[in-house]
C-alpha cells in the first residue's frame, strides 16, 4: 500500500496561507521572479516543488505554499506584482487562499463504497473541501448522505435521452461549486454539460487504465487472467476514460478470485484511488498538461 | 495495495456448507483419511490447504472446505465419523457450518476509522458475522453505530480501576459472542478480563510489531525517521502487543510527513489490516500455532 | 513489493519427492481419490493445493507435493494406481519427480537485466532449473553468460526473414530443453517454431498487459501520462502479447519520470516478475487453463 | 513494488549542471536569495526541492539542480557571490557538479546479492559513482568483481582484534573515496574506524529497522511470526543499528515461509534498497538531519 498523493503535512485549510501555481515555456529566473515577489511582500516559503520536462526549452511548472501575514489584506498587492513580473515572463499563474476550502459536488449512482470515503474523510477534516451537494440517480444513499448533514438530490435519469437530467444537474451546479466528483456515477456525460458545468470533473474507473476501456472491466480483467486489478481516477474529458490521469493503484488477484471477487477487492482500490485525487485537486496540487497531469507531492 | 487474506470466491455466508479444521502431530495419511471421511458423506471439497511445519515430523494443519446436500441434517453422522477416524490419528478438529456467521462484538473508543469499516463492510454481507452491540468508553459514536442498526451501548471508564468497567462489559458479551474486535479500543485489558470472555480478542496495533511497541508508535517513528510505516491485527494475550499476528501491512512516508500527517496516513492502513484480519478470522482460514498464526488465503 | 510466486520452503531440487498435477472435470470424491493412493504408496503430503472453478460442475485443479522413500523404486506401481484411479474418473494428471530439474534454455538479445538475475538465482540454486544454453541474436552478453560456466550460442537474425535463424534455434533446442525462455529476446517466433520447438515458451512483456501492447510500450506509457508501469510473463501462444499470464507487477512513477526513466525502472520489474515465473514454471505451481493460468502459491 | 529513491530524468553524469544543497535555520526569503543568485549567473533551474521541518522557525533544506553553460569556468564566481549571500544568512551549503561522479568503496563478505546488484547498475552506467574498489574479509566473490573490471582487494579479518584489519582498509581508502557502501559486511566496525574514514558509510540491515535490531533478524521475524519482512539502509554511526534511515521496503511473507526462505526473498528486498540508498546518495538527494534523513525525490 502506498500513498504518494495523500497530504504531508499541511493542514487541510490554513489561514494567512497560499498557493500560487505558475506555467508556462521555460525560460532562466522563472523561479528567482517568483520567489523574489513573494519576499517582497513578506511570504515565508513553506514548500516549493518544481519541474520543468525538457531543461532544453520545455514546459516549466511550479508550485510553492507559502506563509504570509495579514494574507487578505496583502492579496491586491500581491497580486499585482505577479502580475507585473510573471506576465513580462509570458508565464500563466493563479493565486489560491488556503482558508478557502473548495466546493465540491459528489454525483452518484448506486454504489455508495467511494461516496462514503469521501464523505468520512470530509467529516474528519482531511480534504480541504466543503460538500454543498450530493446528486444521485438513485435514492438508496439518500439517507447515508443527509447522516452527514450534506443535501442530497435526486436526478432521475431513464430513457436514452440524458439532456433533461443533465440540465437540471447544471442548473444545480451553476456558480455553487468549484469541482464535481463521479463517485461510481454510472451514466455518461455529454461534451454539452462538460462545457456548461465548467469546472474540473474528477472520475474514478474501475480498471488500470487504459487496460478494460469502457464496460465491463472486471469481467474483462477475469477473461484475460490477469494477476493484478487496478482503479484509475482521472479528470473527464471528451473522449470516454482518456482523460489525464491523476492517481492509479493495484490489488493482487488470483485464479481463485471470481469476477464478483474482483468487484470486491477491486472496490477497495477505487475508495482509495478517487479519495487521493480528490485530496490532490483540492490541495492545488495537480496540473494539467494536455494529456497528463503534474502531481506534486 | 495488497490483500492476501481477503475472502476469494467463497460466499460470506452459505447454506450446505461447512469448513473442518485438523491440526496436530503430522504423520502420513491424514489427507486422505480426511477426504474418505468426507468423500463417504457425500461432500465436494470446494477447497483444500494444507500445510506441514516440517515435512520430517512436525505440526500439521488443514482447512478444508466443501458442500454437502442436507448438511445440516448430515452433520451428527460426519461428526461421529470425524470423531472415529481423526482420534485415532491423535488429530484435534472442528467443524463450522458456513450457514451460521460469527457473533462479532466491537468495543471502541472515539477514533471511528477502523469501526466505520468494519460495519460498511458488514452491511455490505463481506463479512460472515452478525455485531450484536459495539460498545465504547465514549459516546461519540453512538449516532454512528445505531444508523446501521446496531446496538451502542457506553461504558465508562474513568480512574486507574477499570474493574468495574471490566465487570459490565464480560456481563454484556457473556454468551452473547463468539469473538471480540479492538477497533481502537484505548484501554488494557487485564487478564482477568480475557480469561472471563472466553473467545478469541483480535487487536489493531497502529505499527508494524514488533517495532514501537506500547504508547505513541506515530511519534516514535517520526523520532526514529521510518520510511514506511504500518499496522498490526493480532490475537490478544496476557503480553501487551505480544500475541499472534493475523495481519500486517506498511504504507510509504517521507521526511514532509509530520507526526500528526503519519496518523492520517496510519489511519488507512489501520482499517484494512483490521477488516482483513477480522475477515479471515470470521472465515475460519486463522490457526493459531503458538506465537504463530497459519493463515491459509 | 510482494512475491506471491516465489517458492516457500520447497527446496530447489529434492530427491524423494514427487509432484502431482490433476485436472479436469469437477466432482466429488477426486481429492479423497488421489491422497488414498498416494497414502496406499507411503506418500507422505507436504502441501496440497486445490481450486475448483465453479462447485457447481466445473473444472477441477490439484497440486499435490508428497515425500515418498524409495520414490524411484515405487514410481511405476504408483503410476500404474493413478492410471487406473484417475482414468476411472475422467482425469489428466502428470507427475514430476523434482530431483530432476527442468532444462530450461534462454533466448536473448542485447539487454542483460532479465538474463542475469536469472543466471544469478540459477547459480544461487534458488530455482530447479539447468540452463543447458543462452542463444542470442547478439553477442553482447557472451561473456557474462560464459562466466556462469554455460554454453553461448550466436544465432543472428537480420532481414526480414527469420526462417533460417528459428530453424537453426530449433536444431539446438530440440531434445534438449524442457521450456524455452524468452528473456528480452527482441524477434517475434513464427507459429512454426512454436510448434517445433513443442515445449512451453514463457516470455516477458515490458507493459502491463493488456495495456500497451505491442512494441514502444514506456514510450507509449508516458504518453498516456500513467502513474504505474508494469511488466508480465506470460506463455507464448501464436497470438502476440495475448498468451497466459502467469505473472504481472508494477512500480509507481511520476510525471517526472523521462520515457528512458520510465524503462530503467520498469527494468528491474522485468527482472522480478520473469524470474518469479520461470520459478513457478519449475516448480510445477502454473497450470494452463484455456487463456488463464492456475497459480498455486 | 515501488521505488521512491531512484532517479528521475536526471542523467548519471552530466556536464554543465550543478547541485546546490543548502540547509540551515529557516527564515523569509531564502528560496529568494539562493535563486537570485543562480538567475544572476546565467543558470536555468532544472529542479527545486524546498523542505522546512516547521514553518514557524524549524531548519530548512534546498536542493537544486540548475544548467550553466560553463560550469566550470563560472563556478569560482558562483561560489563567491554564494559566500557572500548565504553566510550572511547563517546557512551551509556546498555545491556539486554532476559531471564527477562520486568515488564509491564497497565493502562486503560472503554475500553477492548487494554487491552484483551495485555492480551490474554500475555497468548500466544508472549510478552516479565510480568504484575504485571492493574489499572484502573472504575472498569468494573475487572473480565476479574483477570480471567487471574492478580492483578485488582481500583484507582478512579473523580473531577478535580487527584493528589491524580495520587499519588497512583505511590505508586503503584513504583520500580515494567519496563514500563507503557496506554491501552485507558482516563486521561491526570500530568508531575509531568511522573517524579514520571520515567519508559516509552506507549500511543494509536485513530487517524493517527498529524491528530485530541486531543479529540473526530473519530468524527472529519467523519466531514472531510477521507477515512482512524488510530491509533497511542507513548511514553507519557509533550505535549499531541506529544510524538515520535512508530508505526501507518490505515483501510479503506467510507462515509457509521457513528461515531460510525469509532470508531467500529478503535478499532481493536487501539489494533493491541498498542500491536506491547508494542512487540517492551519490545524486545528493540525501540530506542528513540528525537521525532522520530528508531524501528529495
Amino acid at each position: 500500500m502506498e500513498d504518494p498523493t495523500q497530504a504531508r503535512g499541511e493542514a487541510a485549510a490554513s489561514t494567512n496561507t497560499g498557493v500560487l501555481i505558475v506555467h508556462g515555456a521555460d525560460r532562466a529566473g522563472i523561479v528567482a521572479a517568483v520567489t523574489r515577489v513573494l519576499a517582497a511582500h513578506g511570504a515565508n516559503i513553506v514548500s516549493l516543488d518544481q519541474y520543468t520536462d525538457d531543461p532544453g526549452g520545455g514546459a516549466f511548472f511550479q508550485r510553492t505554499v507559502f506563509h504570509m501575514n495579514e494574507f487578505f489584506a496583502m492579496r491586491p498587492s500581491l497580486e499585482a506584482s505577479l502580475e507585473a513580473e510573471l506576465t513580462t515572463l509570458g508565464l500563466q499563474w493563479r493565486l489560491v487562499d488556503r482558508s478557502q476550502p473548495k466546493r465540491v459536488a459528489i454525483l452518484t449512482s448506486t454504489s455508495d463504497h467511494c461516496l462514503l470515503d469521501l464523505l468520512w474523510r470530509h467529516r474528519r477534516g482531511e480534504i480541504p473541501m466543503t460538500v454543498p451537494m450530493v446528486i444521485s440517480n438513485h435514492t438508496n444513499v439518500a439517507e447515508d448522505v443527509r447522516s452527514f448533514g450534506i443535501p442530497f438530490i435526486h436526478v432521475p435519469s431513464q430513457g436514452p435521452d440524458k439532456s433533461d437530467a443533465e440540465s437540471e444537474i447544471v442548473k444545480l451546479l451553476s456558480g455553487n461549486v468549484d469541482a464535481v466528483v463521479l463517485a461510481r456515477y454510472m451514466q455518461i456525460l455529454s461534451p454539452a454539460f462538460l462545457g456548461d458545468v465548467a469546472v474540473p470533473v474528477i472520475n474514478i474507473h474501475h480498471s488500470f487504465l487504459p487496460a478494460f476501456i469502457g464496460a465491463g472491466p472486471y469481467r474483462k480483467a477475469k477473461e484475460r487472467g490477469v494477476k493484478l486489478i487496478g482503479a484509475t481516477a482521472h479528470y473527464v474529458t471528451e473522449e470516454l476514460d482518456e482523460g489525464p490521469i491523476i492517481e492509479q493503484d493495484v490489488v493482487r488477484v488470483t485464479h481463485a478470485d471470481s469476477a464478483a471477487g474482483l468487484q470486491r477487492k477491486g472496490a477497495y482500490v477505487e475508495r482509495e484511488v478517487l479519495s487521493r485525487a480528490v485530496l490532490a485537486h483540492c490541495e492545488d496540487r495537480v496540473i494539467r498538461n494536455g494529456r497528463e497531469t503534474i502531481v506534486f507531492s
